[in-house]
């Protein structure tokens, strides 16, 4: 995603460190108390400016959503959202997905989301893309045996590769979509980038998965 | 397929029965005999008018062919097509799918093509599909362990069904293609349906997966 540079982001995260929490690895174990409930816990990983997960949070009002998000001038909109909108099962993490299991313990979520992430197009960056099998083993650790990896993209690349790599990783595809956008669905939240390729035409694809 | 009704169909087959060999489970076990040497044996099944499996055994010289069609009206073609080209590395079979395991012993066979198979759309027909799990226990048992099941289909449902299927079943992808015309492959052979189909803008999906 492009980003701006934002000089104010900083002192605005710190000012908002409620929303975005700082020390994430602090809660390990223990998110449901951050949440101050049972309820269970969704996890978008580049939640990029935050219309997924902060319309997912609105549509699903008994699920906890984290955002993590590496970018600090990026996760400041979705904190404005958040903040804007006084949603209170919504956190967010200014963190890398390489961190996961520093943050969250076996089997603490119930389901992934990533949205419309980087396709990392070269071979030799295959390392990066978030479906990568080290990627997989991060996902596992933190999923409990039913939990899923929700997937959306519209790069044909990365979704093909995709595909290959959670079956070599053994895992199960519980569904495929190759429109999501081919009939109406009301339920399907969209994020910013969905709006905007789909409005240009272009397909996307969304395949749902588990260990 | 549509199927034109050709009166002469059954003469036409009998009189060519070195091409479409009756009484195919006489061969099970046996069809490096029938081919006269020790080279791979693949299967198309529902081998349709034959476009396919005559440029595959034109462009694979040291690979024999089996082609499998059930309709007589249909499979004339392909074995018009066989005799004018003289070729020797294809042999039909005008058969059922559901017969595989009286025509073939276990591993007998090295790839299996399932082009432009008939997409049963209607939930109750899901049987019928030749990716309904029946169909792959049967594929399981003739093929070896590292043998390829090779789809081509421009039917979202059915490719979709089948990559779930497939997982569902336990099989591994090994590659998948959602828009195979999008660069040009000239190693890819076209089926009729492909062509024609591609030529009016339907993108082509192609898998191959292994058990």
């Amino acid at each position: 995603m492009r980003q701006r540079h934002k000089p104010w982001a900083d002192d605005y995260l710190k000012e908002k460190n409620h929303i975005v929490l700082e020390n994430a690895s602090v809660h390990k174990g223990e998110w449901r108390k951050v949440f101050n409930n049972d309820n269970p816990i969704h996890v978008e990983i580049g939640s990029g400016k935050g219309q997924f997960i902060t319309g997912m949070a609105k549509q699903y009002p008994d699920v906890n959503f984290i955002g993590i998000e590496v970018a600090k001038s990026i996760i400041v909109s979705t904190v404005q959202k958040v903040d804007e909108e006084a949603l209170d099962n919504v956190c967010l993490l200014n963190e890398d997905a390489n961190n996961l299991l520093a943050i969250f313990a076996e089997n603490e979520i119930e389901q992934i989301y990533l949205n419309f992430s980087d396709p990392w197009p070269k071979n030799r960056h295959e390392k990066r893309r978030l479906t990568y099998k080290s990627f997989l083993e991060q996902y596992q650790n933190i999923l409990p045996d039913q939990g899923q990896i929700v997937l959306k993209t519209d790069n044909r690349g990365l979704f093909e590769y995709s595909l290959v790599s959670f079956s070599e990783y053994g895992m199960k595809l519980v569904e495929v979509n190759l429109d999501l956008h081919g009939i109406e669905d009301e339920t399907n939240v969209k994020t910013e980038y969905e709006e905007k390729f789909s409005s240009k035409g272009h397909v996307i694809y969304r395949c749902k998965v588990k260990f």
